[in-house]
C-alpha cells in the first residue's frame, strides 16, 4: 500500500532534524576537544563524520523517491528540492566540525597559545544558527530564518577579531607561535562557514515560505 | 506548444556549462590578479560575482521547472537533480574565487614575501578540476569524472607544501611576515577547496552513471 504523501514528507523532516542534531553536536564536541585539548574526543568526531554522510545519502535518496512517485506539484516540490539542499549544506556543516577536530590534532600536546573565549563563543553562535535555520525550515518560518540571516554578520566580525589578534598579538610579535596560531586562525575561519552554510539555510527557507530572493539581495531582508 | 523534454535538457547543459566556464574563469581572473597585484582585476572578480549568482538562480528555476512540468521518471529525474547539485557546486566555486580576490585586495601594496611558483600551479589544477567534473557531466563519462576525483589527492598535497613552506620558512623565522603569509596561505586553502567542490561533481557524475556511491567511498573509484 503507497503510504500518504504528507507522511512521508514528515520522514524528511524528522530526517533534516536528524543530520542537524547530529551537525550540531559534531560542532559542539569539536570545539569541547579544543577547550579540553581532548584527542579522543576530537577523533571521535572524526570518527562520527561515516554516519553523517551515510544518513545524507539516504535523505537525499528519500527524496528522490518522494519526488518519482508522487510527482508533487510547485509548492511540494519545492519543499523537498529544499530539504536536498539543506541536507548537502548539513553535510558539509558537520565536515567542517571535522575539519576543526583534525586542527585539535595539530595543537594537541602544544602548549595553548591564548585564552580561547573568542573561539568557544563563535562556536556558540554557530552551534545556534544551525539550530535556528533547522528550526526554521520545520515551522516554515521566515521570521525565524531571517533572525539566522542577520547573525551572521556578529560571525563575521568575531572570525576577523581571532584573526587579527593572532596575526597581530601573536604572530607579528613573535613568529614561533605561528604553528599555533595557524591552526587557531583556521578553527575560527571553519566555525565562521559553518554560519554561512546556516545562513544558506535560512536563506532557501525564506526563498520556500516567501518566495523571496534574499540570497545576494539583503535589501530582501528588512 | 509545450516544448520537447530533450530540447530542454540540452538547455540545462548549456547553463550548466556556462556557469562552468564563468566559473573557471573567475578562478583565473583572481589568480592572475595575484601574479601581477592587479587590484583592477581582483575588484572584476568580485564585481562579476552578481552575474554567476543571478545563473546559478535561472538555472535552479529551471531544474524545478522542468520537473514540474515533465514530472521525469528515475534516470532523468536523477540527471536534473544532480544538475541542481553541480549548479550549487559552481555558484561555490565562483565564491571562493571571490574570497581569493579579496585576499588579493588585502595583499596588494605590499611586498611580495615569495615566489608564487605554487599557488599558480594549484590554481590550474583547480581550473582544470572544474573543466573536467563539467565535461564528465556533460558527456555523462564516469572515466573523466574519476580521473578529476583522482587529481584532489594531488591539490591537497601541493596546499599542504604552500602552508608548510609559509609557516616553516617564514612566519617561524620572522614574525612580520604574517600578515603577507597569512592571506597567501588562505589563497592556498581557497584553492584547495575548489578543487574539493570539483570533486564533489565528479563524485555526483559517477553516481549518475554508474549508481555507485564513490563519495567517502574511496574503494569504489578503483
Amino acid at each position: 500500500m503507497e503510504r500518504h504523501f504528507d507522511e512521508e514528507l514528515k520522514e524528511l523532516h524528522k530526517g533534516i532534524l536528524r543530520m542537524g542534531a547530529m551537525a550540531q553536536e559534531a560542532i559542539f564536541k569539536s570545539t569541547e576537544a579544543l577547550k579540553s585539548w581532548d584527542k579522543n574526543l576530537a577523533q571521535g568526531v572524526i570518527d562520527a563524520d561515516d554516519k553523517i554522510d551515510t544518513l545524507e545519502l539516504s535523505i537525499d535518496e528519500l527524496c528522490i523517491d518522494l519526488i518519482a512517485r508522487h510527482q508533487p506539484m510547485a509548492t511540494d516540490l519545492r519543499l523537498i528540492t529544499t530539504g536536498m539542499k539543506i541536507n548537502a549544506e548539513l553535510e558539509r556543516i558537520a565536515d567542517l566540525a571535522v575539519d576543526i577536530s583534525q586542527r585539535v590534532l595539530e595543537l594537541v600536546d602544544k602548549p595553548l597559545l591564548k585564552p580561547l573565549v573568542d573561539i568557544p563563543k563563535l562556536s556558540f553562535i554557530a552551534q545556534e544558527m544551525v539550530k535556528g535555520s533547522i528550526d526554521a525550515f520545520v515551522k516554515k518560518d521566515a521570521g525565524m530564518a531571517r533572525k539566522v540571516v542577520l547573525s551572521d554578520a556578529q560571525a563575521d566580525e568575531l572570525r576577523n577579531l581571532v584573526q587579527k589578534e593572532l596575526v597581530e598579538d601573536y604572530m607579528v610579535k613573535d613568529g614561533k607561535t605561528a604553528d599555533r596560531a595557524v591552526p587557531l586562525l583556521l578553527i575560527s575561519r571553519h566555525l565562521e562557514r559553518i554560519c554561512d552554510h546556516a545562513t544558506n539555510i535560512a536563506e532557501d527557507v525564506i526563498y520556500l515560505v516567501e518566495a523571496k530572493v534574499v540570497k545576494h539581495h539583503p535589501e530582501e531582508l528588512s
